[in-house]
């Protein structure tokens, strides 16, 4: 089966996979959503990825119909059925259908799961790492949108698809006061001193899941590791950069604007970090 | 008939109007809308809101499977058939389903057309007039989706219901560099020293159907119109205050914070231009 939706409680291919027209995760991207990577049957940080979800949930007031465990074993119910070495995993949960635009109570909530056969991020990257221009627009850390991965991506859409147009690979977004945030789709670590430093969450860093894993597995490594602001100039000036993400792991980032980044090669924490989380992902 | 959908060019009630659950409109909020005032079967700025939607779809490069005169005659249809006095209209363009996150120009794009029975804002705002707070929130101004409609809507219905939260009726969202923007659904005017002012779209300000409206009006009218960034303190210390949108029309703004604007009544020119307003609607 190539691509399938679970949707109220059914599993479904994509072409009988619909939402009512009045749903408020279409009318006003009143929802958040998870990327996941499913392999050989297993899905990544799938707890992590349904506690930030519920967390968001909450401080935004969105319904779940489903409890956390009923959420995952919904979700390995599709992978099992998806039956595929790699999968793209998406869990989409918005307010449902209801109420005036401000009532927030007045939904009932909408679970949307959606599985499809997934390649991955070419080798190439990996080997030769990415290229990132800075985007036009800017992260909006004065929004408490900020700190949740809600429907209203479409800022992130524009800043990947112009770093496109510039034979880039990536962009970076500052927040409204200069400083980056993160990537469109990805957040960012660079090494400067033999530091592993991360833009903070206040900064308009999106709390992602790998993000997090990165930060703890470089505490065990023994790696010196902070939530630091980085402008522009310490991106370029780093020893080593890299993004993270639910479904590129952790990607090396060596080239900026114009420069190379360090030697504009993976540096050797970049390729130790990005060892240590394969293994996580081979012990799934 | 209560309510009803126009989706790929057939019109149906709500339980049959749905749409793919892999619409880029849901998955990211990537796509646009619209929202019209239809009153005894005409619609208030019908070829003002397409060519607005139209100009915003080209900026964002999605498509729209209608012409500007398919999609009149598609809302003129579903408005006969509505049949009832007032109603609230809405056009929702999305980009379709397709393509990865940023491949823009993937999808098809899809329409729908949303027609329901519309009661208006009750009398006692239009006489006594609305009471505005300022939203935690702020309107990003360096983001392109600023100058446009779209999908991601959520930080506008939070900052309503954060309104509602401290009993006002609307809630004031500043840009990032703390001047006045517009409120969460609708443009701001201030009267002071006889003079009709409204922030730039550079501030943050949704290009307002309503809003260009009364500027044109004001101008025929000889009263002196212009464009200008305002701080709450101009605000506070206005004669006069009112918002704007197609909804609504003109809802005068009497109380702000904790003070009163002007003489805490609507003022003069409000009034003004709310009847004047009001005779285009008449002459639909």
């Amino acid at each position: 089966m190539s691509e399938l939706f679970w949707t109220d409680g059914e599993i479904v291919p994509a072409e009988k996979a619909v939402v009512p027209a009045a749903d408020r995760g279409l009318l006003y991207g009143d929802g958040l959503f998870e990327t996941l990577l499913g392999l050989n049957g297993q899905v990544a940080f799938l707890n992590r990825h349904i506690a930030r979800l519920n967390a968001s949930a909450h401080a935004l007031r969105i319904p779940c119909p489903l409890s956390p465990q009923e959420l995952c074993a919904a979700v390995e119910e599709i992978v099992e059925q998806a039956d595929e070495g790699q999968l793209y995993l998406r869990i989409t949960l918005t307010r449902g259908v209801g109420g005036a635009p401000s009532e927030l109570d007045a939904g009932t909530g909408r679970l949307i799961i959606w599985a499809r056969p997934y390649q991955g991020y070419p080798q190439h990257f990996y080997e030769n790492g990415m290229a990132a221009v800075l985007a036009t627009t800017r992260r909006n850390q004065h929004s408490p949108l900020c700190k949740h991965k809600t429907l209203n991506y479409l800022d992130n859409l524009l800043a990947k698809a112009e770093a496109a147009e510039n034979d880039a690979d990536e962009a970076i977004l500052l927040n409204t006061d200069g400083r980056i945030a993160e990537a469109s789709a990805s957040n960012l670590f660079i090494v400067a001193a033999e530091k592993l430093l991360t833009p903070p969450l206040d900064d308009g860093a999106l709390p992602g899941i790998i993000r997090q894993v990165i930060i703890e597995i470089a505490t065990e490594l023994g790696i010196p590791c902070a939530e630091r602001s980085l402008l522009p100039g310490d991106l370029a000036q780093a020893d080593e950069a890299f993004f993270t993400n639910s479904l590129m792991g952790v990607m090396p980032l060596c080239r900026f604007a114009a420069g190379a980044i360090g030697c504009g090669q993976p540096g050797p924490v970049t390729r130790r970090l990005r060892e240590s989380c394969e293994d996580m992902l081979a012990d799934l």
